[in-house]
């Protein structure tokens, strides 16, 4: 159980594929994207819970492939769609290209992520296609609800969790489950797995909506008071609308109005209508829920005291980028 | 063996599903697409294989579904790709909505599509995904051929037949083999009917291209001349370059150098010039050729006298739609 091994081994196994085929103008946006880099979380999560349940973690390699061409098709379709020109500080798909590289490269990865379950016997694969088939829909129920988010005006809490469920916990709970379907473990531990990854996934996003506005730019990553620019309706926000009074609710939603083209001093203020309303430490209180639910998964689990502790730490390795 | 029998039950099973579910941005475009028309030629050829191998073709209604709903994804990326106002008569996905709900709910589509398959058991399951996915892919490489063909000068008929291949063909022939697959029938009538299905596609495709020029807008429902003012590389093109002299060739090319607001003249002039050079006979000869390629695997084929009767009517049936 070793996290640098398996991404190790990840991007070797990545690295041996030939990405650019003919027609070329279709293929070199797959192989850019898939070049860009990133943490490779997804894959790592199918293989190590594929060694937790089995002695052969290496029968994962295409699962855990199809898992990360699924992220980088909804990369290239999200960024069309936000039109957004970068993607880790490079030029994004359909800015090197055009939208319309972007859109049928997408598609031919979204089929190739089915491709790869192909490795495997009939059982195994139609539990892995099916699986598969579930999430990559909700994924795309969660990017219509954020989008439709963005113009709505009555967005509850618990909408906004369903959302996030479906945007992005979901992929994380997948990658884990076939690992586990994979290591052809019982039904009652994949379906723990998947929950452990559901809430983890959870706590995850919700830390990075704490981190978008309270985080260190430098370990972050991101700028901080993105969100907040954009007018993201994000956990802290809907949060204030919940606990603040008429006043501190009418402040805010006159700064989330609009988009300025000078932002200091509107992350500035409402930074500070977050903290007056205790808003870090109840989204703390959420995160601490969420992972506390996804380590309770870990009892019930028929594995070893080894490998239920190794889950945890990876856990609080992973909810460890704290400010 | 009823071509309007099948229409009917596939109409019927596809009426038969909730298309529009939560949340409604994203599923709404799917069912107005689904619900635009269209002869169903590919659904109903999986209904017919399914018939002609085995007793009960209803059974391959969710396959038939499958090829539908892709056929339909791709026509709203296509679309979005070719900035299309209209489809069949009325306006495109992304007309009616934007680029991104038409992304979004072809992306969807794609998905759905791999989900009728989970109605069939593991074995017949995974030999459908197999050529689905192996299909969709060449779907994918057709049509980025078509985009490349746009702006490229020395585009070959070999080239453009294997383009056409890609891009339509090998999903009539897909639809057909889904219908045997289902009936599980011996893969030798299988890959047969595929033979069938891919030589009939090409022939039928040739033909589009000849309608296009010299058809009859009532009974071709397309306006008569419209590869032409686009400057399509069609096979009566490529076939002048092949065939014309010199100065033809470059009076064809000087008219095919830009887009013009008024085609009349260009499309008599191109007209006259494809039936100086023969063309009509040499792609009449080459559909035939095509045409008589697929009867020719019929008699191959481990089915009743009766039934290859029927297949080679429905072929005519198709292909009967002349001048």
């Amino acid at each position: 159980m070793d996290i640098q091994e398996y991404q190790k081994e990840f991007l070797t196994y990545l690295e041996s594929k030939e990405w650019v085929q003919e027609p070329k103008n279709l293929y070199e946006p797959i192989d850019y994207i898939l070049q860009l880099g990133g943490k490779r979380i997804r894959p790592i999560l199918t293989l190590m819970a594929a060694d937790i349940f089995s002695d052969e973690y290496k029968k994962a390699l295409p699962a855990a492939l199809a898992i990360e061409v699924f992220h980088n098709f909804t990369l290239i379709h999200d960024d069309i769609m936000d039109a957004a020109p970068l993607r880790r500080g490079k030029a994004t798909v359909h800015e090197k290209w055009d939208i319309n590289r972007g859109i049928l490269s997408g598609d031919a990865m979204l089929i190739l992520a089915y491709k790869y379950f192909e490795n495997y016997e009939p059982i195994v694969f139609q539990k892995l296609a099916k699986l598969f088939s579930k999430t990559a829909l909700e994924v795309c129920d969660g990017q219509q609800l954020d989008v439709d988010f963005e113009t709505r005006k009555d967005v509850t809490i618990d909408e906004y969790m369903n959302m996030i469920r479906l945007k992005t916990s979901v992929l994380v709970a997948a990658a884990l489950k076939m690992g586990a379907i994979v290591a052809e473990t019982n039904d009652k531990n994949a379906d723990l797995i998947y929950d452990f990854g559901l809430n983890l996934g959870l706590a995850f996003q919700l830390q990075d909506d704490y981190l978008d506005t309270f985080g260190d730019a430098e370990t972050f990553g991101k700028q901080i008071g993105g969100d907040i620019m954009e007018n993201k309706k994000t956990f802290l926000y809907l949060k204030t609308l919940e606990v603040a009074d008429k006043e501190t609710k009418k402040k805010l939603k006159y700064f989330y109005r609009k988009k300025l083209k000078e932002n200091t001093l509107k992350i500035i203020e409402v930074t500070r209508i977050f903290q007056i309303n205790d808003i870090p430490i109840l989204v703390t209180k959420e995160i601490e829920n969420y992972t506390e639910k996804a380590f309770s998964t870990l009892s019930k689990m028929d594995i070893s005291e080894e490998n239920k502790q190794n889950l945890k730490a990876f856990g609080l390795w992973l909810m460890k980028r704290t400010v």
